[in-house]
């Protein structure tokens, strides 16, 4: 058998870093590995070669590589060499987004892309429709069951008796007007952003406005700061921009902004979610808040402020967003914060609007971005959306969804005492859809990382969907654990899923000590 | 005052072409000036730094440079030196994507965007919705006026009664199946695309299409041939992907293969519109597209195929697809051709759905690019136009569209007789919704130029929208005229658009020779 040229994968190391070199190397193939930069069936270059091009000692490379043998991430096959293996656990929990037809595609080879369009193509960033309905824990999946799909309906219609010729044609890529002006005010309002309508860039989901604005503001090779862990969804679009990706540890507090000013000072972008962190629910700090925009000012760095829940709080005051800190910080001198808002956790995943609301220097270079990458957002949905925020349903929604959000935690908590207690401890959640759940069992760190992830598939098994903590994080996290929605599913489905999850860690502990 | 420093503009030589260096000069800057990296204002280093930089005498510089302070591209300023001018007469045309308030935005200043923000801000490529409805001779508009809106909101409103809650979920990133299967269907039938539905990759409009296979296909620095005359609005996308632009020729064949390989024989991609050249008409040649498909494979470059209204051919048998004789010729041997459709011509611009079909080996790839942009598409507008197309209505609105457009076409050349016979001849068409007219008066070429220019912005502001064949061009062109669109406009506004642009080229030459 003839195997691929073996590659030397880029590994960036920081001699001065307190993380041993071979720590390094191993979280750096580990992360490409996971990412799928490095797709099963890579062959690995010689332990010569690779130190040789790395400049460490040989004995680095094979300690990094023994590990990744270890966890299962490198396969070594005699005579041929270290190879990437397949399929990885994380993949296991990926459904791939194209299913080939039984007999495999006709001409199906290895594509020839771009490098660029394989970092794109790497990760796969949704799921396909699950067809039997919303599965717990799916995190990030809004109450679909209460959106009002009739009044909803009614308003296209109502869109639709009115429509002129004209509002067939292209529409204003920035976004329809009213729609502008209801998004302006309603954020005004309810977030306290500092914000004029000619601000809001209306796009297709807030994916499209994060790819549009790392495509705008990141030249490749720019580091972006990441909270770690943090939003999974968003790192394609930012490898497929060129960017490099620096994890910055979140804590209580969230992120810890004086390790990110350690590790990258000269960052061109921070991904943030101060209100409430994703995924594990903390508030940035006053402090915190203040010593983030002093850097952004600094450094001239850009904050992405994703928004994506925070109006389904239920404990606690709501937290202005940080672009009012930066605005009433600075006024007039220079925002730094771009704030992204979605209609997906709000309204319903399937109408695809989002926005970001950029500051003024940003709205011309904005639109015309927006514009490249699919002109504007359907014109129609995008009017009965205003219609929808203006005639106070909006509103009505969003009340009626945090109470229900509250009823489905207390429901959680509830399952999980009952189910799970002493096995799974669901961390404080005081706003939003999903909790961070930690596996008490086997507390020790590769043990518990190798239960999360036998757990998290064998449950996906059992048609669940059971997230790993570390499926968030850059890097191995030190204790592992799950991030679990409960928005998206019923009372029911969330008594029967504890039970049912119970259930799936028993019989894989079981497996284990057998 | 102030200037800012002066900028050294790059501009790429080719000491071995037949074209005058100065020319070359000429040319690369007027092209960076109509796109807009370098913008009003700019402030040009001095010929002398200019000319070391390049490496060519300072007179070659100086002879560049007067040509375009004599086309008005720049402007001298006594002892401050010479800076691109604005407004250009191209950017008269176009409206900017968003207006400033009144008094100008309070902290408008230059944004700080990364090289790649900068290239894709700096082509406006949809101007905002003319709300006195559609204009003469806008080309790229279809017969709104035509559209079965009421059809179209019940089948939107039936679709809304029989949804159920998951259908409110995300969708599949390349698509609603039925949807796929509806192309994938009609392209076979109707254009003679091979294609499965699952080589179906549905896009928010052919603009995500292009944007998506751009930065999915090329790295910063490929080359791609351009179509000369071609296709405007791919050039921020492709700008944005890093592409270097090449030029190929179209004459009455299309595009002039062995210019393309003379040119840039390792280009990376191909961007054409084999049945009906985008602006000229032009439908390729059979022994063009053997060549073009030869070039390609032994290259590995893609095609990419805009097929954009095909449809509309109402003489002369329909082609099939460029895609449809790669398949052909080589089945199983590695397509190299993505057909890319679109639902704005043949449906209307505000539902925002395009495709492509990709080659087998590319699905999974696309699909993830596609999601990295969106994820999918709006899922209800999916599933009315699998509707619309699978009842017939599709093929309906089709047949009637052909024959208005056929009406329209007929009404133009008649009113192009009666008004600007002598002073305008309108080139064949066959097919489409607009036609390309040569000025007869001041053929000679810089008089021409200026005077095309003129009668644009004059015909701008009697509410017509003319624009300048040369717009479509990357460098002047021989020769120079109007593309004019009919397919958009009413009988009546065909004639009294005729008669107004009589008039408005009337005015100008009359002052031209008083």
């Amino acid at each position: 058998m003839r195997y691929a040229d073996p590659v030397i994968p880029l590994v960036s190391l920081d001699a001065r870093s307190a993380v041993p070199l071979y720590e390094q190397i191993y979280a750096g193939l580990r992360e490409r590995i996971v990412r799928g930069t490095l797709r099963p069936g890579t062959r690995i270059a010689s332990t010569r070669t690779f130190a040789a091009e790395l400049g460490v000692s040989r004995f680095t490379v094979v300690a990094a590589l023994d590990r990744l043998l270890a966890e299962g991430y490198l396969v070594a096959r005699a005579r041929s060499g270290t190879f990437v293996a397949g399929p990885l656990p994380e993949q296991m929990m990926r459904a791939p987004s194209v299913r080939r037809s039984a007999g495999g595609a006709p001409n199906a080879r290895p594509p020839h892309l771009s490098a660029r369009g394989r970092a794109l193509s790497a990760v796969v960033i949704t799921g396909p429709r699950q067809d039997g309905g919303p599965r717990p824990f799916h995190p990030r999946r809004p109450a679909l069951d209460l959106f009002p799909t009739r009044l909803w309906a009614r308003l296209i219609a109502r869109q639709w008796r009115s429509t002129s010729v004209q509002d067939l044609d292209y529409g204003e890529p920035a976004g329809h007007l009213l729609l502008r002006q209801a998004i302006a005010e309603h954020v005004s309002v309810s977030r306290a952003v500092s914000c004029e309508p000619r601000q809001v860039i209306v796009t297709s989901g807030a994916q499209q406005a994060f790819d549009m604005l790392f495509r705008l503001l990141l030249d490749p090779g720019d580091r972006v700061w990441m909270e770690e862990p943090g939003y999974l969804d968003v790192r394609p679009a930012l490898i497929g921009a060129g960017a490099t990706l620096v994890p910055v540890p979140v804590d209580r507090d969230g992120i810890y902004v004086n390790a990110g000013i350690r590790r990258a000072p000269r960052a061109r972008m921070a991904m943030v979610s101060p209100s409430h962190q994703y995924p594990t629910g903390a508030t940035l700090t006053a402090p915190r808040r203040a010593a983030l925009l002093e850097w952004a000012r600094r450094a001239g760095a850009w904050i992405v402020e994703d928004d994506y829940d925070s109006y389904f709080r239920y404990r606690g005051r709501p937290i202005p967003a940080l672009q009012r800190f930066d605005y009433d910080s600075a006024p007039g001198r220079g925002a730094r914060v771009i704030y992204v808002g979605t209609f997906s956790k709000t309204m319903f995943p399937a109408l695809r609007l989002g926005f970001c609301v950029v500051p003024d220097e940003l709205v011309e270079a904005a639109a015309n971005a927006r514009a490249v990458a699919s002109r504007n957002a359907p014109m129609t949905d995008q009017a009965a959306l205003a219609a929808f925020i203006l005639d106070g349903h909006y509103d009505r929604h969003l009340r009626r969804a945090r109470v229900i959000y509250q009823e489905r935690y207390e429901a959680m908590r509830a399952a999980f005492d009952k189910h799970l207690a002493g096995v799974v401890t669901l961390a404080d959640a005081s706003a939003g859809t999903h909790v961070v759940a930690w596996l008490d069992a086997g507390s020790r760190r590769g043990r518990a990382a190798g239960e999360v992830a036998t757990i998290s598939r064998a449950a996906g098994e059992d048609g669940m969907v059971v997230f790993p903590f570390s499926r968030y994080c850059l890097a191995p996290p030190r204790r592992d654990g799950f991030v679990l929605g409960y928005g998206g599913v019923s009372l029911k489905q969330i008594a029967s899923g504890a039970e049912r999850l119970a259930r799936v860690i028993d019989r894989v502990s079981r497996a284990r000590h057998s």
